[in-house]
């Protein structure tokens, strides 16, 4: 038996939850679990389908033929199908802040992500320690003003051989360049450490701390060409008040940017997201 | 054009969302929305669809004699449909407190509640005057020891001669029979000052007070005829502190009370709610 | 017996602590309450007082004259004095919606809010009904282009026969005139429906949805000449997701927006809010 | 420069504040900052110094004495004094679960944590290696239903020889018999999977799930004799909802723990916790 999920949307139109489980059901799989989302708004459909399968490459091969000509045409569908037992290759690119990295590879450890972690990236070395202790590559390529192409083309390199899904910014602290971001559109998941679109940009928590909220925030997208501008998949917060400093902020900040990361990673992993018009509609 | 609201469930097994969605189809209708969940442990599959269909009465009694046949009898289903544009009727319980009272009223007013409210029925004449301010039947029932079947019979009477479809404990205080409890089953919804299962019964606010609890809560659940042991609709928190005293923790959860209640009263009205095993399966 | 409420600040100096409690001991006072603040940053001290003296108009006078030029001077402090149990006299602007205006009544009328409410000022007519209800003075005063100075001198001087000490901004949705403004300087509340600084301005439920935030919030402040920047109380959030629409935001934030505010005015009204370099400390 | 927390709890009187601030400054003392409480209901007053002196031990030492004599006894006080600079020495217990393991090294290691870790004691071997990689002493000591008494004497004299001031139990998941918790009277400090008092003792997250409850929580208090009825020093909950089964309930349950198990230590460590009568002012 073959676990598949589909991710499909496309122009809203009638009887198309009708059809696609029906053409499961005709092609001997059993949609398992259905999820669907309309965008009134947009006149968008959305859908995600969790189906099993007998356990044969070559039908699922004629599936994927069979459901574009006689399904995906017919309503202009935007459409991907994942094997849901395949673990995602997850890159992860750190700076000098350990929390998230630690926060991943203790849950990865403990078999709370379904993902394999070949490579960790770091324009330092100071957490190359943490990366021996959890037995992960560790690839330090130093970036500066001056070696900017340089970098970005050994980047590049490294994550296709190690056949990288997705990239995760766990603090990376670094602009990604357009090209970079052009290639894994949708696939680089960072962290920003406020409640966007409050604070975009460098220091947010000195932000936060100058305006005196009441509440600061982090948030979890993905990385556009547009600085802290891309889809939300993730936001959480934390309450504050005049006793706490800075560094207040930047400790409960921490603890909040662990859990919407690792969630954000998590819903990337289990196909749970579908990204349109700047925005997700996360299916959880 | 009608919009139709199906509710749904029953064991779990293969292609069901296939039968359902195709079903309605054959029957020139569209399904709008479709939700699903499957209770692993259980073995139960539950569905909400939303569906839009041509509008025309003998139709819709055509459609609800074939899916009997064809489709709910041999999956053993249990399932419900509603008629979405239907304001159900809702008879409000209170006592002497006003707040929730107030909150629903309001809400009413400013059109966020899809619902008739012909009656407001109470043990106490005191908030007779709120009633009147809304123009809102209001029907003093007194309640004694002694009176307790005399008072049954005719809140029943009440309830059957407004023809109400759901009844709303709004801090009614007061123990609803079995046999009233009987006749409304997963209709009446009550709300409990407490996060369930901690503090049932009388005066939770205290019970929490002396415990030293560092969070307070609210519970909007059905009646059963187990005291405060029926299916679970909402919850809500507020955080408090060693400063805050019992009467804080009454005004607190004032605001908690309000909001749980009125989540509830909407997952109702709009037919999310499906009971099974004493747990809710919420379409929200 | 008086109750008396001190809130002082002034530049953080050893031992101000045990000179103010000293000062208070001295004076036949006893301090029932002390809170206290130190913002490193700035070097600033906060501290805020309850006392109670014997009942003598005439020796809290004399308090104050020695406590301004034995303590005070000394340390360069501003500070005020109130009479705990005076309630303070609150204006309401409203404009047309009208959940906030319910919600601050019905909290008034259930013994909530310590004030009184001698008037609510609004640009429609709309919500007299609903102050009609309540029994309190409605005010019609229509805001146009072309009447600004002639409305802002209207209010004014209704605000000044009514003696009013604060004025709340109950989804007011007109900007305040700077002069207006500077004639009540940390004493108009207004509640802003998002989480400021995201969204200030008009219209920012919209701007939420379309960002494709998953947290909305709500922002009690008071009202300074720059639009939206005035110094925050209060703030709250609700989590949205991809299935509610903009008109979901705002049913969502209205609860937001009623919590938030009532919090802000009863912080106000119990003298609990320092102002100080744009921010508030709050002594709740 | 020595900063001195004072940590006062007697019953309520006149001038206490005036009294101890004053002393601190006849002592030579600054008080930087001072918080209280008073319990109306049991007329029990709550204070914490933060005091710098300058740094003489022999001094301190007379100001321990003359405090005592003229001071303490007046009011009947119960107090203590501690050196804010020294960190104390926490042994953690941990049985195989390893995510508070994780956590709290974590933290220590990033400096989070104002404290020394001398020894990890489990029953079980499994979590060595952790402890090994963070380079802190680990000892094995096995617990069987045979083995009690003889286990509770090593447990006891291993805190002894290491200095324990206070103890933390990271999912420990045994009982600590009354004569150890004796011992450490309000030092214990454990974390409870569940929003207690719902659902103490054994699998509270499948309790949690059978009820169908919407919230679940987590909590952190201190050990008494009596198992989960110890005094709550900090609680914390996650929204649930029908898709989420048991084993999701444990996941979202072990970032509940750590973070509560996190705070819950700060707050000792930072010697913000009094207990009396069973509960925690905690004054953060």
């Amino acid at each position: 038996m073959r676990n598949v999920i589909l991710l499909i949307n496309c122009p809203d139109k009638k009887g198309i939850v009708a059809t696609v489980t029906n053409f499961v059901l005709s092609k001997k799989g059993n949609t398992v679990y259905v999820e669907q989302h309309v965008d009134r708004e947009l006149g968008e459909f959305f859908m995600r389908l969790e189906c099993e399968f007998d356990d044969d490459e070559e039908k699922l091969t004629i599936f994927k033929e069979s459901f574009t000509k006689e399904v995906a045409k017919n309503y202009n569908m935007h459409w991907e199908m994942y094997n849901a037992e395949k673990k995602p290759r997850m890159a992860i690119f750190v700076s000098k802040y350990d929390h998230c990295l630690y926060d991943i590879l203790g849950r990865h450890a403990s078999g709370e992500l379904h993902v394999k972690i070949p490579i960790i990236i770091s324009n330092h070395e100071d957490l190359k320690p943490i990366a021996d202790s959890f037995n992960i590559p560790f690839k330090h390529i130093p970036v500066s003003k001056d070696n900017g192409q340089q970098a970005e083309n050994e980047h590049l390199k490294l994550l296709k051989d190690s056949k990288i899904d997705f990239i995760v910014l766990a603090r990376y602290m670094q602009i990604i360049p357009p090209n970079f971001v052009n290639q894994y559109p949708n696939r680089i998941i960072n962290i920003h450490h406020s409640f966007l679109p409050a604070f975009p940009g460098a220091k947010p928590y000195h932000s936060a701390y100058k305006r005196g909220v009441k509440i600061i925030g982090a948030t979890g997208h993905y990385v556009t060409s547009e600085l802290d501008e891309g889809p939300i998949i993730e936001q959480e917060i934390a309450r504050v008040s005049h006793i706490h400093n800075v560094q207040d902020f930047i400790l409960k900040g921490r603890d909040l940017e662990k859990i919407v990361l690792s969630k954000a990673i998590k819903y990337h992993i289990e196909r749970k997201v579908l990204v349109y018009s700047n925005k997700t509609v996360i299916f959880s």
